[in-house]
């Protein structure tokens, strides 16, 4: 029962407790504030720092936890949709719902309902309150991109609450 | 696979980043490090207290979830049992090993082997790090209780590494 939210509501108060200490939350703006405006401040950008960090080694740890003969991928493309499976359905209870390329080694996945997300009220109502809820996951999958021996750079965007990009670039070596 | 350890691994990361975090090492303590006093700081009692809040809350969330029908508790036995149970199981994925009380609102709960203290060496080398591993599910216990309908007290302490005890003091009203 409990178990499958646990990991819902730590990220919440996670979250939530790294607002509310924000060291700097800038002119106008007060710390803890649910109506910061869109430009983060140092403090903001600060806990996005923190959450993505705390993700990428949760995400690099629990890429060291995947049997042996999964590490064995042929392609890039098989990381990936390994990711949005098998890591998504260990973290999250569903699958990402596409993912798309451009083969040129940046990869779109976007998940039509996530679940970081959907506590909040569909639309444009709360939209610039997404980024400190997608930190972490951003982390997440370049921690378990890490441990799979892939260098990555990943970001979120959100058009509209609570579906979610998440894009991949993977640098050519 | 990865489901039953993110929780843990979150936890982890949730207790390293406070602590790096550490407002007020104190002197002769440096910011993040792995061999402070037993004697905690100001900066780390408020550590603890952060880490405590939020398994509070948890707790309460999570309390929240409980079917109905289990919310229809004789005594306070029957919620205590449900915790070292139903509530266990569902963090920790074990029944916690043993309950005692005195009758008088008095209860010891024991773990024999504490998942968030299994990571670290068994015995007592590692002891006085053990208070910030605790304070998160001293929390959580605390919370799950409120939501049941009981103010509590609940402490935790260690003799020798993994095996813990929490004790809940539940005043007389």
């Amino acid at each position: 029962m409990a178990d499958t939210v646990l990991f819902e509501f730590l990220h919440t108060e996670m979250v939530a407790e790294l607002w509310a200490h924000d060291p700097d939350p800038g002119p106008g703006v007060s710390a803890g504030s649910r109506g910061e405006e869109v430009g983060a401040t140092t403090g903001q950008k600060m806990s996005l720092s923190v959450l993505e960090g705390m993700g990428f080694r949760v995400g690099q740890a629990l890429g060291e936890r995947l049997p042996r003969e999964m590490l064995a991928f042929r392609e890039e493309l098989d990381v990936l949709k390994f990711l949005c499976k098998d890591l998504w359905v260990a973290v999250f209870q569903k699958q990402m719902d596409s993912l798309r390329t451009n083969h040129q080694g940046t990869y779109v996945l976007q998940d039509n309902s996530f679940p970081l997300l959907l506590p909040m009220a569909s639309g444009l109502q709360y939209l610039e309150e997404a980024p400190k809820f997608l930190a972490f996951t951003c982390g997440l999958l370049r921690g378990a991109l890490c441990t799979l021996g892939i260098e990555s750079v990943v970001t979120a965007s959100v058009a509209a609450l609570p579906v979610c990009k998440f894009q991949v670039v993977i640098p050519k070596s």
